[in-house]
């Protein structure tokens, strides 16, 4: 992939935005390569959850256009002899520490060159031990669109962390999966992806069960059922995904992160309950 | 309008800043056009808070520059019959739902044309019926600078929604208006306008009441109070807003959103009492 | 320093993101010089809190290309008779109220031009008493990268007003000084820089207290406790830290802004006790 010289690069972080954390990666950046267009992803990871922060990428990193630089920086082990690293695949450049974070986008991204980042040249002199995102991450960020090639910066990789990610299972005649993300309005997002959800149903009616409600089948719209009403779609992640029409399918069902979430295409009497 | 091929686009949404929703619109429209300027209005409408979108919109959008366009997704009938639209005005270009979003610009804009936006060659291939932001919306705001003829976008419509608007209203002597949106000082801003004012009080002095506290006119100034008292002066909105100096007002008089708020210039011996 | 013509512009404010606040102010810079590049620092400030926007600024601007405005706005005096300023250092603009939101930054730069800006030309026309973050600040970052003299503002000052900053003392063979800002992380902060650690300390080992429990000595790294461990280390913005690995230290330590920090380099028996 060559490398555009004024590029995209995004930022996602467990860094919030009341510090000056963020400001200083997006300085460090600019003061290498000016021309850069900044995009945050998102600053709220919860503190030191690399999961979540993983999930979050894998859902935003397709969106922007090839080059893009996506910068990730979830990182607890700052300072410990956890590698920083640089992978780049056919698309996209992800830079972060090797701790899984990028897990989930290659799943469906094929790595062409992996770098970890170990040429000092590149840093910022005297390199912070507790904030790499701008004594290390930025600083290899910014040349990068500049033309530098990936193994200038430090020696191949063979192999990086990844995450362990909890996929559904068969059993018993039920998929089960569990909520794997909770959005701002509620959503409970799980780790059923829609094919999943294909190759087990065969398009017959099925019943979602999620606590004690069961949901039948799955919908194309929040507006086949009444304002208030839970129900369950494929979400724009491609996930199955249960939510209430104009409201609130978290605090609804009593639901929250790493709940069960079953599927059945059997209509035994104990299922028809539907709410 | 002539349109711009790097203009500004702004967003105004209730996706919070926690997701990846913002960063996949705002990497859709890169992938369009990957020299605009994205500027966010804000992400934290409340959840599907049509009128509140519709308030900060109509503050903040007449600061940008001519030919930016405003994307603007409060959007609680996702998936609904609703249309997504686009309103062009001699200033600025408007992309959202047609819920009402931009009831109060329009009291200032004149539209000049209009088109529901039904062209799906536009569209991302597989529109999701959840997430318009990403699949119809940046789409359309992508392409428009770059010389995209709002009619090819769709159908032309003569009509749109509008929001109710609770005007201010004369009655037994007093100008009866009501707070329409708290701000992050706490500072309670009314639907009574500056040139309403006015027109009742004639530059003759007044009393204003909400709950229980009077405030004697209006001030130009926080300085013009102590410290930690109330007062209410024309907001930088152009409407009449009740502060504390250095204070919140919200927490001060315990006033809210959708509180009464009256205006009278008889000094009746009962409206004397001032805080 | 040259003017750049499509410069860098950091905004700092007490604005939040949930209002029209920042927009405005953006949408104003724009509309006077469409080409900035436009950075937030954090407008998560406390709402008036001029001292930790002084604190943030310090740890973010010099991050910062050479020749970038940084625009910052907390500013409880609003409206009163304290001048809006502009300060041109060796490296940076800085605009805002003259009320020492500046003041830990001009510890490390000098300045070579200072004004009030009293020239109203270049206020928007007609000047909000409340938000002088769009009427007289953003009017004036606009310009300044086009070209306009500093002096043509306004008229030059002498001097500016400094915050008082409470520097850690040494006393009955201690060096006492106080936590300052809590970051997001629970990180605890303290007013005592690197080279007062090693002025004190002179290499020899020292106890480091907070409230009951003592910690030894200064680490390098997370990684030299346990997880869980309380430590301190010189934070990345060069002042001494009290961390918790992969925890969070005001939680653990129940400490927070404004509580006393000592250092001794005595071996008391009543300071051995370490946690």
């Amino acid at each position: 992939m060559a490398n555009r010289k004024w590029p995209i690069i995004t930022l996602l972080t467990d860094f919030g935005t009341e510090d000056h954390y963020v400001a200083s990666v997006k300085g460090t950046i600019l003061k290498i390569n000016p021309g850069c267009t900044l995009i945050d992803i998102t600053h709220h990871v919860r503190p030191h959850d690399i999961e979540e922060g993983a999930f979050i990428l894998a859902n935003a990193y397709s969106s922007f256009p090839r080059g893009t630089i996506h910068l990730t920086v979830v990182d607890p082990g700052v300072g410990s002899p956890r590698n920083p690293i640089l992978l780049v695949t056919e698309n996209y450049f992800f830079v972060g520490p090797d701790n899984g974070l990028f897990t989930f986008c290659l799943l469906r991204e094929k790595v062409k060159e992996a770098v970890a980042l170990t040429n000092k040249k590149f840093f910022i002199s005297q390199v912070s031990t507790t904030f790499h995102g701008r004594n290390i991450f930025a600083p290899i960020a910014g040349p990068l669109p500049l033309g530098t090639k990936p193994k200038a910066l430090g020696r191949e990789i063979k192999a990086w962390v990844k995450l362990p990610f909890r996929k559904p299972k068969i059993g018993k005649g039920e998929l089960t999966g569990e909520i794997f993300h909770v959005d701002i309005f509620g959503n409970l997002v799980s780790n059923i992806g829609e094919e999943e959800v294909f190759h087990y149903t065969k398009n017959r009616p099925f019943v979602i069960r999620i606590g004690n409600p069961s949901l039948q089948g799955s919908k194309k719209s929040y507006w086949e059922v009444e304002k208030g009403e839970p129900l369950a779609l494929i979400g724009s992640g491609g996930y199955l995904e249960i939510s209430v029409r104009e409201g609130n399918a978290q605090k609804v069902l009593k639901a929250t992160k790493g709940d069960k979430i079953c599927l059945t295409t059997e209509t035994r009497r104990s299922l028809r309950k539907t709410i």
